[in-house]
């Protein structure tokens, strides 16, 4: 398809958060065209639809840089307890029981609901990527599949194969090498990842340092901190990404930063499993590269990018006692560009010519986005889910007007969803 | 209007938070039926209309326990300070610019981004009253005007002539007594609207102990809380309510409870002033009534009541370190029946034959609310505006499916609304 978007705002997030006004092109699953109505523009294609944007701002999606989109099935159903308990009493013994038809539909859920918040890539760690890479295909999400191999499984040969196998499936989808946590690997395991992780000069993707009991059982099993043990394994080598970040020491924050590791930061499942704040202010003050992920619906328990932008921001101004600490516009960063530099995603970073067509509409013609003062800030303090007026991935429209495209229907993936609940209740 | 809601969810918040299946009625502006399909029923009105739930959910709507309604223009306009600075140095030199006119429309724009958050009353402390009350019997909004009295005006006697005249304005309009806050008032102030409270056995509205030093001064001052202060000034003795409550001591907890004061929490406006986390579970173990609110619009910056409940529990997990603390459940009692003691308003809170009709339905056909495992607990940890799928205020429905009622001009409000921004900023 192509797209014309006029009367358009348009934040390109290339360079801070300006906003200007003009149009925006898409050609197949590209943008060709980003700049006023009245300069000249490259040949126009054969128009398939063009779309008064009514002054509503263009902006490139947002990254969910950690999520389980297969935990869907398990919203509301254990909540209120810490992270080890949840883990080991409500979630193993259930994921034990699912299948990976049930990821597949669990993940079709999420979609839905990443779709709603304006959420145009996700990185998932699940248990069954290849049921969870058909789930995205079908529906149109942008996914970076990461391994969560621990002592459980699975064989380090199937991470091998996938990582071969799954980057050629279909351009949506890459796959990242990568564990669970320090805390479910042996050392074995995780020296067989190194090894593996160098022989591919590979990123490496884990947990890290999400609660205090996890760090200070690391610290009685090694004598260091997880940051320092997957450095000193040759885990960090080739760049990649840590979700949570919580309970971290300066030098820990110095070892991400000497190897580029992003941290992703999970603020409503932080709190809601009393894991506690990240410390965002220092990670940015060292320079490290910071993302925004939901996490699974279990422990947030929703999946909406808005929610998650103004917690980043609310808890920082908390946690340092500032409220100037990670004003807006870092926040706005963090969930876009720097969430995609977390993922390998450069290529839908940012709206410009030649990037993927990963665009969402922010609709200013609701209360919560007036008066039209400052749009930027207007977005992470006071934006919401019903500001989505439409969601395009790859070029194509899959939200629009609080409707999914024709290939979602909706009510069937609910019917199933509620099924699969009924099964692992 | 004669209105049947049929194939609904009900949720009546008598009694904790069950559900149950069946139909409610609404005669004129008041409940006439809530209960299951088939049970004999009292003679049915001639209906106006009957609505289709498809099994979504009707509940109480949100009680908004303190907001600024009319500082919707400031929005992203001073963000990132502390309170003090805040008030002195951005909001204090504006509002003395601002006209009872602008906070007549100003107000009506916060009274659009209620509907669609679900907030069918609200408690509003700002600078004229008799435009809030204006504005608010325009849109439909049932509203408790308090009074934000302090040294800078207005005069006593203007406090007392409202209380007279505003309470019997209109039927969605009262008006409460009560104060800015102890710092912007003189001892003798304090102790002239102590003798009014008494002249009408009223109770008594004010912030109280918002920021640490807040209560810091007020020690300096008086030698003791402001809690003890109004204790001791007689201030607390028909009971009321004190905004934010965030630096209080045990002793002030126990002065609330004996004096039937209740609290409503700010929790997104707190975080973003970095005043700090209000103690909500102490406030609960000691039994006193604690209702939610938003704030205004400048220091939070949304007017959102499923942001609000979600920072009530996820707060209170991160401040006792437990992630037991303070539930859903408990939350949504709060966002609702609470919220509606603490401002006087027991005649819309719950859904019961007899009652206002202040109804809200839960839209369930989302991805964010399935599948359906515990729906209370998914309004709290996932639930967000797009999920109001209607809002009922006193028997009229003023928004509906995203659309606001006819009588409600989103955009001529928008314009307004900007153009008093122009002269403000």
């Amino acid at each position: 398809m192509n797209i014309r978007f006029y009367n358009a705002r348009i934040m390109t997030m290339k360079a801070g958060c300006e906003i200007s006004e003009g149009e925006l092109w898409v050609k197949d699953n590209r943008i060709c065209y980003v700049g006023d109505s009245d300069t000249v523009k490259p040949a126009a294609p054969p128009w398939d639809r063009q779309i008064d944007c009514e002054g509503n701002l263009l902006m490139p999606g947002f990254k969910n840089g950690h999520t389980h989109s297969g935990m869907t099935v398990f919203r509301s159903l254990c909540d209120d307890y810490n992270l080890q308990d949840w883990l080991n009493q409500e979630i193993f013994p259930r994921e034990a029981k699912m299948t990976g038809e049930d990821c597949y539909t669990l993940t079709k859920l999420a979609v839905l609901e990443y779709l709603t918040s304006g959420i145009t890539a996700i990185g998932d760690m699940y248990l069954t990527p290849e049921t969870i890479a058909d789930a995205c295909i079908h529906t149109g999400m942008r996914c970076v599949l990461v391994s969560g191999l621990n002592k459980f499984g699975p064989a380090l040969s199937v991470m091998e194969d996938r990582y071969n196998q799954l980057n050629k499936k279909h351009p949506l989808i890459t796959y990242q090498m990568g564990i669970h946590a320090e805390y479910t690997c042996s050392r074995e395991l995780l020296e067989e990842v190194s090894a593996l992780i160098r022989k591919y000069k590979a990123p490496f993707y884990s947990h890290m340092s999400e609660t205090k009991a996890e760090v200070d059982e690391c610290m009685g099993r090694y004598g260091i901190t997880p940051a320092k043990l997957f450095e000193e394994l040759g885990l960090l080598e080739f760049g990649g990404c840590v979700y949570h970040g919580v309970h971290v020491t300066p030098e820990d924050i110095a070892i991400l930063k000497k190897h580029d590791i992003s941290v992703i930061t999970n603020p409503a499942s932080n709190a809601k499993l009393a894991s506690g704040i990240a410390p965002i202010g220092e990670y940015l003050k060292a320079g490290v590269n910071v993302g925004i992920g939901t996490d699974g619906a279990s422990s947030n328990n929703c999946l909406d990018m808005f929610r998650e932008m103004f917690l980043t921001t609310a808890l920082a101004k908390l946690k340092e006692n500032d409220p100037a600490a990670v004003d807006a516009l870092k926040v706005l960063r963090m969930a876009t560009v720097n969430g995609a530099l977390s993922m390998g995603l450069t290529e839908c970073d940012v709206l410009e010519e030649g990037k993927l067509a990963d665009i969402i509409m922010i609709d200013l013609h609701q209360p919560n986005m007036q008066p039209l003062n400052n749009i930027a800030k207007n977005i992470v303090y006071s934006g919401s889910k019903t500001n989505i007026k439409m969601t395009m991935i790859d070029g194509k429209i899959l939200y629009e007007n609080g409707q999914f495209a024709d290939s979602l229907i909706p009510e069937d993936i609910y019917l199933a969803s509620n099924d699969i609940l009924e099964r692992l209740r």
